[in-house]
């Protein structure tokens, strides 16, 4: 199989058909560091990334936010001081697609790649 | 009265003194577009702007970011598919500091003056 991170996005719409919840198991198990939280009710992938200061934090926003425009797939993307918690779903269905599973192994990539080396420090600045 | 977009933010410690509740009603008064909203018992300014797209909500985010840092006081941004939502406060106090009213009226004047002719749309996508 097909990692996750390797897969592309494919184009999902109102009327697509949601994943099995056999399917949603399979995929989170290749991404331990995501969890699914609920949002007004959608369901949610959401991993927070730890960074040494603001301007790292900043930087992997502009960087993961690229990644999903190139892709026409959009997360929420919350910067902080030292962290920034990263979210992905499927408006179109409100809930996850396997887009959203390919996403999130593809920021995972991208952080390791780039930022990987960046030590996060426990000192947050006002 | 100096408007609080002109003020500067001062050196904000652990012990410094808070605000009184009628100073904190009128620095509110001058952002009317701000809210206070309470996150994990913390109070915090918020305001949500809008955007015509992805990539503009994600340079926004960008200019806040780069002022924020410029400053030394760091906010909470979120950015969605054609908004971003900014949060002050300050955290060695846990609460709100004039300076976070600054940085509030501070970013009024970044979105008006850089952001202000882009056209929000009310169709996110996927």
């Amino acid at each position: 199989m097909t990692h996750l991170s390797q897969q592309r996005c494919t184009a999902c719409h109102a009327d697509a058909e949601r994943p099995a919840a056999q399917e949603l198991a399979t995929w989170l198990a290749e991404l331990p560091q995501w969890q699914v939280i609920q949002e007004q009710g959608i369901p949610q992938l959401e991993q927070t990334y730890r960074f040494p200061d603001f301007l790292t934090a900043l930087a992997f926003t502009q960087a993961v936010g690229q990644a999903a425009e190139a892709t026409g797939h959009h997360p929420c993307l919350i910067t902080e001081w030292g962290q920034v918690t990263v979210r992905w779903w499927t408006h179109a269905i409100r809930g996850l697609h396997r887009n959203d599973f390919i996403m999130a192994a593809q920021t995972d990539e991208l952080y390791h790649r780039d930022f990987g080396s960046a030590v996060p420090s426990s000192s947050p600045q006002g």
